[in-house]
């Protein structure tokens, strides 16, 4: 028999069915739910709130909500809502890939946002109401309060803003996770904001476990089951590659002083390059590293292993099913090694600033002045979403984006003469690497990053095109601080979705 | 007789003459000067390296100089190197017109930063060596202390890094401003970055001096010499409309509770719509309001007399004429309401978000969803700099961009179907302000956003044309998160340059 996990005898009352609990929701509402880089999700009450939108959908009644999230969440939320036509409007991130689909067809509006910014932007209250927060918990302890889950994103803010709370209590989340959380409690508006008084990534300035008002919580669902764990493809020779760049560039800036010997605080996106980074890093010459990132993902369980990681700082959990396994084996080992808070804290500028964190991220495209856009394809097809790429980009200490030189087999070429869409400008992006090499942006004018950037990152069968570019700007550009020739700028990319490839 | 400024007597050996002083400097070196919006810039060595570097070219001797400041200057600096074709490089904002040219003919290397970042990434050190720093002083205690001038920018960081430091003590300045600085010490490289303690922008941090090696001090001259305050021209019916639109916002904010009735601390760009705006502020019905901001122009001076505005934290002035007359006049009393800080106090992203600044900055160009170019005209050529705006957009309580509907006489829409070059990107900008109405963007999806400023920013005689662009770019695009067309993003911008008018 398994022990429930709802300490709270007064709280037992409100248990129900994920079908009852989908029923307390209105069409038309807004609904924070929880859910971060596939972790920490509701996995059962999206699922059935599905069925019902389907079924009345199926009757001709209309229903559709506003869906809050931390970040990413997995198909039974996104997936299946999105599938079921529920979704009117969405924010901060998705990654799902239906949901993309409905967002690029222009069927669900979708604000994509810094992901610093969601819980500050609930409290001004120009995103409206919250009607119903849907957090998944991993318990409840006897006062009332709840233990989170395997992220915490948003939801201290779903908790405190919204009129009424569902609950899901899912047991598979290890019960060790009990502890490892902070919750920081002293965030306001403005006029009444206050420094936060975290100095170093081990910082522990707030609680192990969410405040909730009992009488807004009007159902409770207990559920067993894994968050969406994918497997993890392993590194490539281009992931490796760009890895070792990286690690020398690192040792050349501890060599120049420039960087301290452990390093600074390591923000690492999700994916096989920062897998790959982070892998090097184990038998790299850095100790006594810390993190202070997004999420813990499977390269920093590794780090952690080696001794090498004094403390991983992060929102939420992004593992394999094997990665997930070990850590829940040894939870009682990685525990004092993590620690899960808020995003307004893991991704706060005042913070990132602060300790000067190392900042790595993916990107779609760069273009030769170092402009990087993140989320559209071909400057109008989002991806997924900026989420907290800026939020670090533009207050690290150094602000590093990796990515394969080319796309698509070599059709697309991760360098282009100008950027279709935006999302970090050159100011924010100092160092940018590819598996031909990396380029340190630091201190450079716009025509010497652009000369660098084509010499160093480009492929070699895109490196004349962008060359000639650049040489024909020179001459022919309405200025000389940017060069650029209007005609041509977003050429590849039209030529992309006319021919299948940037090749001219 | 004029009293000397130089308190301390051990430091007067070292008055010399510009002359002298400018021959101190070697071709080749970076040199860190003051200056920052035109005042507390040096006012004749500048002059006496540009006169020397004439000879040196005359002679066909090389001789440049890589110049770093805190922000634009006057004519005795940048003008009188950049015509002198002295500077090879400069960071990190430039305004003047002669080096404007210069950087876009290709013939000066210009790397245009976040104002806040200069002086951190100064000490982190990739910029390289700073080999002379040349600050104006209002003068020298007698401990060997210096009273800063009309403007503090990055001069505590050029005096700490600089090898040799060559003052210039000008009693135009007035002896007044003696205490009204805040010197802030507390900064420092991390791992050792701690919080800032400020909570409101009245607060006092730091020191009223600034300290220096005596030892380093290689040359003082004293000059007498007005800063370069511009007159000023009155706003028109376009600004006061934006002004109008603005006063109308915030009270409706108040009115909705999500802005306190004293407002937040205001961050104003420079210019006559900012001045309208001020102006309009000192009809309005807002008490007890503060400023923290990058400085501090003449409308705040009317602000400070009508009593409403309690305190204007700034890094410098920027003055008319008359409302320097004004100040100088009657500093005794302005000085308790005003503190000129460090630029990366002034602009830090940790003080801006903690006090929830009202950023309202203007702009060359938004494009429909809202991503705005403020520096490069046509996409290529530099008009000033991004300066302060990243700083302040990014985390301001609310990110005001505002900007007259055409320009050139109506040959140039200030909304585009696509930026030509991106700042400020479309989640830093929430309201976007014409005489021809205020859009409030937050919240909103790209293609919510696009509706709304098509239909409440831009002017009439381009509405048609853009509603056009954005419908078809709904019917054709790749993807519809951001609808585009890539062979006429630009096109605007070509038949500019083609045509002299954006118009078809």
């Amino acid at each position: 028999m398994v022990r429930t996990r709802i300490g709270c005898d007064s709280l037992r009352s409100k248990v129900m069915s994920a079908q009852d609990a989908a029923s307390l929701i209105k069409s038309g509402t807004t609904v924070g739910m929880s859910g971060f880089t596939g972790s920490g999700y509701p996995k059962t009450v999206p699922l059935a709130l599905a069925a019902r939108i389907e079924a009345e959908h199926a009757k001709g009644n209309p229903f559709r909500l506003r869906v809050w999230t931390g970040a990413s969440t997995g198909p039974e939320l996104d997936g299946a809502l999105a599938k079921a036509d529920g979704i009117e409007f969405r924010l901060p991130y998705n990654s799902d890939p239906i949901a993309r689909e409905k967002i690029n067809r222009g069927e669900m509006e979708y604000f994509d946002m810094h992901l610093s910014q969601v819980a500050p932007m609930a409290w001004q209250g120009f995103l409206g109401p919250l009607d119903t927060a849907v957090v998944e918990v991993s318990g409840i302890l006897p006062d009332g309060s709840l233990i989170p889950s395997s992220s915490v994103g948003n939801n201290k803010t779903w908790l405190d803003r919204a009129d009424k709370v569902i609950l899901e209590v899912n047991r598979w989340q290890n019960s060790q996770l009990e502890g490892m959380h902070d919750i920081y409690y002293g965030t306001a508006l403005p006029p009444h904001r206050v420094p936060i008084p975290l100095v170093k990534p081990d910082d522990r300035i707030g609680e192990t476990v969410f405040r909730c008002d009992p009488a807004k919580i009007v159902a409770i669902v207990e559920t067993d089951a894994p968050d969406r764990n994918l497997p993890f493809s392993k590194p490539d020779d281009v992931a490796h590659a760009i890895a070792g760049h990286l690690l020398e560039f690192y040792s050349h800036e501890v060599a120049k002083g420039r960087l301290p010997a452990s390093l600074l605080p390591i923000q690492s996106g999700v994916g096989n390059i920062a897998n790959a980074v982070l892998t090097g890093l184990v038998d790299g010459p850095f100790e006594n590293m810390t993190a202070y990132t997004e999420v813990i993902q499977d390269g920093m369980l590794d780090l952690i292993d080696s001794g090498k990681l004094r403390m991983a700082s992060a929102t939420a959990f992004s593992l394999s099913p094997d990665a997930a396994d070990r850590l829940n084996t040894d939870m009682g080992r990685y525990r004092d090694k993590m620690i899960l808070r808020p995003q307004e804290i893991s991704n706060h500028p005042e913070l990132i600033r602060r300790l000067g964190c190392i900042a790595m991220n993916g990107l779609i495209e760069a273009d030769i002045y170092g402009n990087v856009n993140s989320t559209h394809i071909m400057g109008s097809r989002i991806q997924n979403g900026i989420g907290g790429s800026g939020d670090f980009a533009r207050n690290a200490y150094v602000s590093i984006f990796m990515t394969p030189s080319t796309a698509k087999g070599g059709k697309i070429s991760a360098i282009v003469p100008q950027a279709s869409h935006v999302d970090h400008i050159n100011q924010d992006v100092q160092v940018l690497v590819t598996e031909q090499g990396l380029a340190d942006l630091r201190g450079l004018s716009p025509k010497q990053r652009a000369r660098l950037i084509i010499e160093t990152c480009a492929h070699p069968d895109y490196r004349p095109a962008l060359a000639d570019y650049f040489d024909r700007a020179l001459k022919h550009s309405y200025g000389l601080q940017s060069p650029s020739l209007l005609n041509e700028a977003l050429s590849w990319h039209q030529r992309y979705i006319e021919t299948g490839s940037m090749r001219a």
